[in-house]
């Protein structure tokens, strides 16, 4: 255990935690399947309860600790799980340029997200550590096929899905983004940076009366239709699952719900439903389908 | 002048004028032409200063009214100008389910705004009126090639300028938008149903600091780059050129200026820019550049 470079031991799977619940959704589905495994949380970031489980917190800010920590546990492979904010990662990699080629991290970070978290796996697997594909760290946490929860969508609404995916498959070498809005065949929203919720909360107000929405809503006036469409999502062509996939959670759903959509679709195996339970129940609450579909 | 589906007489062209500055632009470059003109101010929407012009005022309610007059004036085509908001437009269809064929309103308003005006364009030219494609009708008002105003592109703007038309054409299938905004070869947003404007002012916010802005603005913190950038806009393949083609003007420019970019890339013949002197004045006084460029 000492060399960079060299595999890690056959010791522990290591678990580096940021925040939200998904680093516990991890743990314990890992756990379950008999592994052993130490859960490292971001000091000043994981916010899960790991106190049931073994930690070794460590230090966003320290990558030689955190490298010395691997070793020192013999871990045979890291799993990145929970949400680091950009302004921590920004911090990570000015601390980071010490110890590594400064060349290197300024590709990284001009790179933008997918960069900087591919900069941070390439340094962890640089010094012999495989960052796990969470697919197979956690392959229940992954949406399934078919109808997931809540009621069965409308023949509208299934039109709606397919063609979904085919535009995001169109948009896929554009490197653009992961979801869309699509209601009676109409796209109302790609996303790009704004992120997802950001983007469903866009298709709320251009549904809303109001100086914005006015145009959408006066859309079908003698329809008098606001509501109907289905949020779209799947995995960027090239998608790294080492870290960052996409995700849809409770507040998805209710996001969704407050846009007037009918439902979600997700490429099953690639999109990650995160706090199952809840986001169930607020599918059911909404009246809202989940559902997930092979490529 | 009297069955349907004739061709009308060798009389003026008509200009159906909706609100803004487009249809004096318009007239005037007809009329400088030297061709005859009648402008046909839609009532209560039409808010340019015609009074120099032979105007014979129509009501968007009363379609059969508005057949008569070009009938009247022996209306040789028909040139359509301005912004009718969608509630007009709404409501126009519902007058009109009196006299056209309900099935086909049903269909045009199920399909969208596109199809909101292709019903309009269709019931003149079913009425024997053929309405003019505005790159004909007027064509100095479209973008041409070239640096249009403001400083010359930098390589990055040149590089991203290139990426974002290749990307439009990616789009191009999906019958999404006509824009987009791109930094350092990253696609910052793209437009669907929400229009240009929202589009850029998303960008501006993605930037600022706040709740939604703190991701983007902490993207590259080591570089401090939170500007840059350029938004690019094209037609749709398939665009209807006889109503509501792209468009930039003064405010076009104000947004993207606040929003931090670099310039604006417009494709050429095919994107008309309104108010051609305060657009350049708004352009030239942020230090933004405009292109035009073949596709």
């Amino acid at each position: 255990m000492s060399a960079a470079g060299l595999p890690a031991g056959a010791g522990p799977l290591a678990l580096i935690a940021g925040s939200g619940r998904l680093p516990i959704e991890v743990a314990t589905e890992v756990l379950e399947r008999g592994e052993t495994l130490v859960v490292m949380p971001l000091r000043g970031i994981a916010d899960g309860d790991f106190t049931k489980l073994q930690t070794v917190p460590i230090d966003a800010l320290d990558p030689v600790g955190a490298i010395e920590a691997l070793r020192r546990m013999g871990a045979r492979g890291v799993i990145m799980a929970g949400t680091v904010h950009r302004p921590g990662v920004g911090l990570v990699f000015k601390s980071w340029q010490a110890v590594w080629n400064s060349e290197v991290i300024r590709k990284v970070i001009e790179g933008g997200d997918d960069n900087l978290l591919r900069g941070v796996i390439g340094y962890l697997e640089d010094n012999g550590f495989p960052v796990m594909d969470l697919r197979e760290a956690a392959p229940k946490l992954m949406a399934g096929v078919g109808l997931l929860c809540g009621p069965q969508p409308s023949v509208t609404a299934a039109v709606d899905i397919a063609r979904g995916f085919e535009i995001l498959e169109t948009l896929g070498p554009a490197d653009i983004g992961q979801a869309l809005v699509i209601a009676a065949l109409r796209v109302l929203a790609v996303e790009a940076a704004e992120g997802t919720d950001a983007m469903i909360r866009r298709v709320r107000t251009l549904r809303r009366p109001g100086l914005t929405g006015r145009l959408l809503r006066a859309w079908r006036p003698p329809l008098g239709d606001r509501t109907g469409g289905v949020l779209v999502k799947a995995a960027k062509p090239g998608q790294d699952f080492r870290a960052d996939l996409p995700v849809i959670g409770p507040r998805t759903v209710r996001l969704a719900a407050a846009a007037g959509l009918s439902g979600i679709a997700v490429e099953a195996g690639a999109v990650l439903i995160v706090d199952r339970q809840a986001t169930s129940a607020a599918a059911e609450k909404a009246g809202l389908f989940i559902v997930g579909a092979k490529r």
